[in-house]
């Protein structure tokens, strides 16, 4: 058999998932942790041009990816999970004409949302066009929450956790189509360790009136000493759902579609997606496409390592 | 916009759908429904070449597709909704030869089981690779159950709804991973209006114990008054449940994935999801694919009435 050769290019909580994700993968070789960023990383990354096929990119959506991803797709194909969904026209953008540029093929935006939510939404909305579609997020950790808490002065360390609200996500499963706030749809539960002799109360303010981040939510602050919190507060759940609810016919049958993921470790369910859409990438890639692409270019059967005779046979 | 031209043949419950469905998908354009299966058919279809680019198939798996399916790729696209798992491999090639022999593309299998819940299969499989799949269906009505029922003597109408067993499913999400006999996974609930002074003891026997359709299953028989019959199980409704649960990273980590669809009418959204298929058909036809194809072989953005650009504005 032949093997995807792929290098990992960061080797925060995402790349040492996609490490692990390897194993249960033997179509895929892993011929390079490029861990550190370095100034002479692209230097070092050239020796490598023709012994990777493809480059995991588990580097942060905020700068690292705007900046690097260019770059890497001047000498590589890559495979990211940029996830900033505003910039992503940008990005598609920059990305594309550097990979054009090479020859190269480029795949952002994979993982699971961007990723797999996004397939849902788009499969969804196509299988009952009279409908509206909702994504929900949780039980899980947000870094970004998490980190807007961390920055305030007086905090040692911070989670947050984004809970869907339960009961307007059985109304829409009913079928109501309705519109709600943010508040309506999603709280968020924070759990703090405060620096000794910090005002808790006035802490505590500062985070459920923070705006954009926490303001617009129900949002509940527990704080905790440290040893508690590193105990209770280390893993990286995560889970989600999209539903759409649709009608079909004469408009008075209600139709509705769900897909969830319920998640022990947010990261390496990440870059295990991740590999999934590397090995479709690669088929692309083999096809003659150049340039950026996304998820929804991705022929399913392309995810898998079987071959389309014996997925007709064994999944159809 | 340049339409879609579709023509319709059958014109049973999933002809009726896909007729209704035309109204919520504005890219296409109804031109002909071929309702009544005559012995000229083929000729009468013959004059719509060139009038019609796809012809969705909405006739049964059992006899009609097999055979009129060859038939009618030598003319036009196709798109149907073969659902016998077991023969897909003969039909698949017995389609390919005849699109192929007339430069036509035809997607067999599409709907929501095969279908969407194929698409699923496969996604999660490649998601994550060290886990178990499984598949459930219900709370809803199987034809071929109701049709066991009907044939037998004494019966004048039945009805059979196929049921998840709850505990199973709960099982299931927790990440068990074991495998369950059909007895564990589904009960079957059948209503039964019978002839006068039929024997019901009799019947019910008959019934449960009736080899692969019901004896494997915990079976309820409920007879009853046609008025009442026809006043209560009239309607379609069906679902049913994908889901993946399986282990990352040191395989300590549980991850589950679901995706289930709740239908008030199974026929409508069947048909519905036909039309995006279509769709998608009429894209890779235009990419130039030939012979047969599966919903394997689809880009999730070709099930889309929006092209790439808004697509990933709205939906990635």
């Amino acid at each position: 058999m032949e093997k995807i050769r792929i290098g990992i290019v960061g080797y925060g909580n995402l790349g040492k998932g996609a490490e692990k994700a390897v194993k249960y993968n033997p179509d895929f070789e892993l011929v390079k942790i490029f861990a550190v960023q370095t100034p002479n990383q692209l230097e070092e990354m050239k020796e490598y041009i023709g012994k990777i096929d493809i480059m995991l990119l588990c580097i942060g959506s905020a700068t690292d990816l705007p900046q690097q991803t260019p770059e890497i797709a001047k000498m590589f194909n890559t495979v990211d999970t940029f996830d900033t969904h505003a910039k992503i026209p940008e990005y598609f953008g920059a990305v594309d004409a550097a990979a054009r540029q090479s020859d190269k093929l480029s795949m952002i935006s994979t993982g699971w949302d961007p990723g797999l939510f996004s397939i849902m939404r788009v499969m969804m909305e196509a299988a009952v066009p009279a409908g509206k579609t909702y994504t929900f997020w949780g039980r899980g950790v947000s870094q970004g929450h998490s980190e807007a808490m961390r920055r305030l002065p007086g905090v040692l360390d911070a989670r947050e956790y984004t809970i869907p609200v339960e009961a307007t996500l059985e109304e829409v499963r009913k079928g109501d189509m309705k519109e709600y706030t943010p508040r309506q749809m999603h709280k968020r539960d924070c759990f703090v360790v405060a620096e000794a002799g910090a005002d808790l109360a006035a802490l505590e303010k500062q985070i459920v009136t923070m705006p954009n981040y926490f303001e617009p939510y129900e949002t509940t602050v527990t704080f905790m000493d440290m040893e508690s919190f590193q105990k209770e507060h280390s893993s990286l759940p995560h889970g989600g759902f999209v539903i759409r609810s649709g009608v079909t016919g004469e408009g008075s049958n209600k139709e509705l579609m769900e897909f969830c993921v319920k998640l022990d470790c947010n990261p390496e369910f990440t870059s295990s997606v991740m590999l999934s859409f590397c090995r479709a990438a690669w088929r692309l890639y083999k096809d003659g496409r150049r340039g950026a692409v996304t998820v929804f270019d991705v022929p399913i059967g392309y995810l898998s390592a079987k071959n389309s005779e014996s997925l007709r046979e064994s999944s159809l």
